[in-house]
């Protein structure tokens, strides 16, 4: 299928039928997502990937109710670092050095300027950046979803502190943003068969040829 | 190509050669992003494309003199609506409504949804909300970029009030908050041959089976 074939087949499932996806589907959708683009490349979130279906059903109320929540076949929970600092960048340099067969000092000014820019921002304005960091993340995620016929439902509506609570992410220093349901659709699901409905072009792109 | 060899061929191009992409290519990744989703389906952002060198060499200053900026075929400018409130909400109601052939007051309770989650936030938190729906159209138009065999490169780094004023972001209620180049990859590039670094997936995923 198509980038756009995929696209169009895809929307924000409403009803999920509990079926399991294959590992091989699941592992191609992570690792799209492990490969997705991030600033510096630094990834500042995890993914905790949730099939037992007794935690679902803990996090089914943090939720309020949202059914994809035990009818995925997998939870996608996106979850940022709640502090980057030297420690987070320094594990990331020598990951780039050790993966290029460089040393980690020729990456000094590139450290440099990663943790300049971290460290110049509030706890609250990481948090911002890591978080739009996964967002791109999720997007590959969608777009991957899709491409292997799998539905696939953002979820922003949750309640994070509880989330957090649940999966234990307070003690990993990691905090949930954003999840995504992956599963199959329905039948019963009457936006299945909804006409998408996207801003007109004319009003979403300008240029300036 | 598949999504995971799409992915590992890009990567965040620092040099490209201002060669220009076909209007076809162009066109596929344009409507890639507007095909992304987007919370509610509001989509509360546009995307200005600018082709225009001498706008471009404005620019660049703008962005610390990144190259791409005007070594891009082009540029896509993700600009966030500074307002989200009951005009915005009405209209997307009233496109729902005629693309599906079905009256705006069926869709009453959804119309309250939206405006009650919007007009909920600060100013401020509706713009960071607003944000995260265009990093999902980014993390989409890179993925539709790379299976176009399109470089592209996100951009974070740019002063947003100098990107506003020279493209008068202001007057329409717009506000710069990310942009993508696009374009082709010089040679010249020495990242062009480097090997991707990508967390390693026992760290970057959590398994609740």
């Amino acid at each position: 299928m198509s980038v756009i074939e995929s696209l169009n087949w895809r929307y924000a499932t409403k009803i999920m039928t509990g079926e399991k996806i294959s590992q091989q589907t699941l592992d191609n959708i992570l690792e799209a997502t492990r490969l997705s683009a991030s600033s510096y490349g630094l990834q500042p979130y995890n993914v905790i990937v949730v099939s037992n279906p007794e935690i679902k059903a803990q996090l089914l109320p943090a939720a309020y109710g949202q059914s994809q929540i035990v009818d995925s076949s997998q939870l996608l929970v996106f979850s940022i670092w709640k502090n980057i600092g030297q420690e987070e960048v320094t594990t990331y340099i020598n990951d780039i050095a050790t993966t290029r067969g460089i040393s980690p000092e020729t990456l000094h000014g590139f450290a440099n300027t990663i943790l300049s820019t971290v460290t110049g921002l509030s706890e609250e304005q990481q948090q911002v950046w890591a978080t739009k960091q996964a967002y791109i993340a999720l997007g590959t995620a969608l777009l991957a979803a899709a491409d292997q016929k799998v539905d696939a439902t953002p979820m922003e509506g949750f309640i994070p502190a509880e989330v957090d609570k649940i999966l234990g992410l307070e003690e990993k220093g990691l905090k949930s943003v954003v999840m995504l349901a992956i599963g199959k659709r329905s039948e019963k699901d009457a936006l299945a068969s909804a006409t998408k409905v996207r801003r007109n072009k004319d009003l979403f792109y300008s240029f300036v040829d």
